[in-house]
């Protein structure tokens, strides 16, 4: 009989997730059922495969969902992360594994012990960000450690990007994946990060004014500012002693000091509606944020506020976006400011079809091996293949994908609510990756310790 | 018999309420009940005044709380305004009048057609900020209207400040009031106004940086930085059709500029703890803030990051509050930055017995009669007279004293949970103000409109 793999949620992050699992279908014997809120916009060929069928499937509807997680062998839930928890209630009273990709919340860790006594396998975070980067960085690290190595400092970025041969405007930045998490991103509290043994802090007005540098070899230089919790698995890596702990987002050099604009605006604002906001030019919005004066111009006020020179290349980036244009109208109804923020720039970022999307992973290992210091640094490249098929949903979906058959197959065994941090589930994952070309590159440095000033220059 | 008031809550605030109201207590036949968790705290002549006496209330206990309430003929609250809605609710179900100089919260204005339909007066709001700002400005915004003319403009500020015989360290400022109030002010969203008919905001970071000036005649310059919220009164106010809308709050020139420093540094963020903050020395607290580096000092990293030039007077400011001093250590336990900054600021802030404070209100109206266009702008200055007899005290406790004895002899009729707008309250208040020194000097001044160009140079 065929193993039966419910996929909820099909949406553009899964074209990878599914290649993959209807390529092994054959010889692994799978039926994938493939459940969303909307069928109808499921490509063709998924419909017609021998090995899959799409249903609709309201995930709200609980008679239904759990009528369809009590057939399936494991399931996979690719919903939006606020709604993994009912999928993941059903699971375990159903006893089915259940795969995401998503952060596990406090209310998922908490079904944690009754996981257990069932002897489930409840693998959350094995996507790209989080995912690649947990799986990756583990590799290192415990290969590091049993060599006896003690690890002083671990830097991690990712970032997801236009490829080379797409980057073609003055940000060198198009949104490709959810637009909104850009233009809200970093906000909700302070930057923390630790530097050589002590505690930073990074006020979100500042943090795109604290970059620092990356290269990665035959892309060029990158930047990258600090996420909001870059503590947050010191535990789970077993890093408490680690001196210098850091993670970062990665974008095109220039990025973040031209943003930093609207952020010191406030149009990075997502707490409160502006009235009205339907039909008001670009260029009223932008003067929502400065001065009243009866007569200067939107132009110079933004200049003298933000103390923006005349030759400074950032103006380009503004004029390129419209900010100042009367004639174009926001079609936002009372949005908060992030929301027409976001709705200007989808004017100019949203990738066109013959768009490619690339992902950018960067990892710094700092380590003590017999008295000496160390350093290695590994990246990733990911490009995309289309539109459909894009580097976010390829690195993404397919440790998914790896993930789902080797929990099927009995090779990850441990039990649990948990992330991929063991070597059980790492090395088979990124071993399978390699052979979809994701793999990370290592170079030995010398060890700097955290010294952003020797980066790029 | 005699009339009686019961006062709940007897903090340093009200010093002149009590004075007011024992000096009337003969003529008018009062007998002032004062309860207080710690009557022991209360000063030793209003132990032994004839027609006081001081009783030790738990706010808490319900019954104790409820049988005074009955027992009283109106209940004055100067309760913290999280405390106030379990006594409006007694007296409400006691038939008692109440008054209160606190912001009418959200379930306190629930409470009003209950109040109305018991005839009862539960008067909020009747303090100096908010209070004397709601009368002074509703006694001139009505003259001007009844005269036929239309309000065009109507700015506001407010300042707590020290008087100018105790002016004596760089930033001009001590806290005259609640310290934690003057850490966090302006956060928890942008500041909203408008100004010649748009709508206009300043994110947090940009508050102090976007400040005007005001200037008081004999009392020199002061500065005005935007509160959160200008445009809550228009409607009670009868300001809808009004095209500059703004209140702010008053300090001496340069305060802002330099607390931007504060702003910018993350150190006025309340959100987050910092693990093992006590023992930690001001230097280390601040290095938090800046970037790390094995060489560079802590000095020459703040200068650099915040661009100050090695002339400003900025510079002299943080060093007056010792925020570089590797010596001075934190007390506070997982302190948030706004804790430990307030901690730093408690060191050189705090007023000293000979002290004195200073109130400073400013209005500004602007209105078009028959045609012409006017200006009027009308300020109050009021100095303490001691550390326990302050301005402050003055200024927050004399309105509600008068209003309390205002609303017993029934010269305050009209029913309601309500604010000090209707001439009924305001006309008699502001005119026994008046023989407490307390009064507004009014100035006609051209029309300028919104122009903070035109102030102070």
């Amino acid at each position: 009989m065929s193993r039966r793999i419910l996929l909820v949620g099909a949406g553009k992050s899964t074209s990878y997730l599914l290649d993959y699992l209807l390529e092994h279908s054959g010889e692994e014997n799978l039926e994938i059922i493939i459940a969303d809120k909307y069928p109808e916009a499921i490509p063709e060929q998924l419909h017609n495969h021998p090995n899959s069928s799409v249903i609709g499937l309201d995930i709200s509807d609980s008679t239904a969902r759990r009528a369809e997680i009590d057939r399936a062998d494991i399931v996979i839930s690719m919903l939006p992360a606020r709604l993994h928890l009912e999928v993941a209630k059903d699971c375990l009273e159903a006893g089915k594994n259940l795969v995401t990709a998503s952060y596990i919340s406090p209310e998922m860790r908490e079904l944690d012990s009754e996981v257990k006594k069932k002897g489930l396998i409840f693998m959350n975070e094995i996507g790209l960000d989080p995912g690649i980067d947990h799986m990756s960085a583990m590799q290192v690290i415990d290969r590091i450690k049993s060599s006896g190595g003690r690890i002083l400092l671990f830097e991690s970025f990712t970032g997801g990007l236009v490829a080379p041969e797409s980057d073609n405007n003055l940000w060198n930045y198009k949104f490709t994946w959810n637009p909104r998490n850009v233009v809200v991103a970093g906000q909700g509290g302070a930057a923390k990060f630790m530097q050589e043994g002590t505690y930073k802090y990074i006020p979100y007005h500042k943090l795109f004014r604290r970059t620092e540098f990356l290269e990665i070899e035959g892309y060029g230089i990158f930047e990258a500012y600090a996420n909001r919790d870059s503590l947050s698995y010191r535990d789970a890596y077993g890093l408490e002693d680690t001196l210098t702990l850091y993670r970062g987002t990665m974008r095109r050099v220039g990025f973040s000091r031209a943003w930093n604009i609207f952020v010191q605006l406030g149009m990075t604002d997502d707490s409160y509606r502006i009235e009205n906001s339907m039909g008001m030019s670009y260029r009223d919005f932008t003067n929502l944020f400065l001065a009243y004066s009866p007569t200067d111009s939107v132009e110079l006020k933004l200049r003298h506020y933000l103390k923006i020179d005349q030759d400074d290349n950032i103006w380009g980036k503004l004029l390129e976006l419209n900010i100042f244009d009367a004639t174009k109208k926001i079609t936002v109804e009372n949005g908060t400011p992030a929301q027409i923020l976001q709705e200007i720039l989808e004017q100019k970022w949203t990738l066109q079809e013959a768009d490619r999307d690339m992902i950018v992973m960067y990892h710094k290992f700092g380590y003590e091996l017999k008295g000496k210091r160390f350093q290695l640094d590994a990246n990733m490249v990911a490009i995309g293949e289309s539109t459909r098929h894009t580097a976010m949903a390829k690195t993404v979906g397919l440790p998914v994908g790896i993930a789902t058959l080797l929990i099927l197959n009995g090779k990850i065994k441990t039990p649990g609510v948990q992330i991929p941090i063991k070597p059980e589930v790492y090395e088979p994952v990124l071993n399978a990756l390699e052979s979809y070309d994701i793999r990370f590159r290592e170079y030995e440095v010398p060890y700097l310790g955290y010294n952003p000033e020797a980066v790029g220059n």
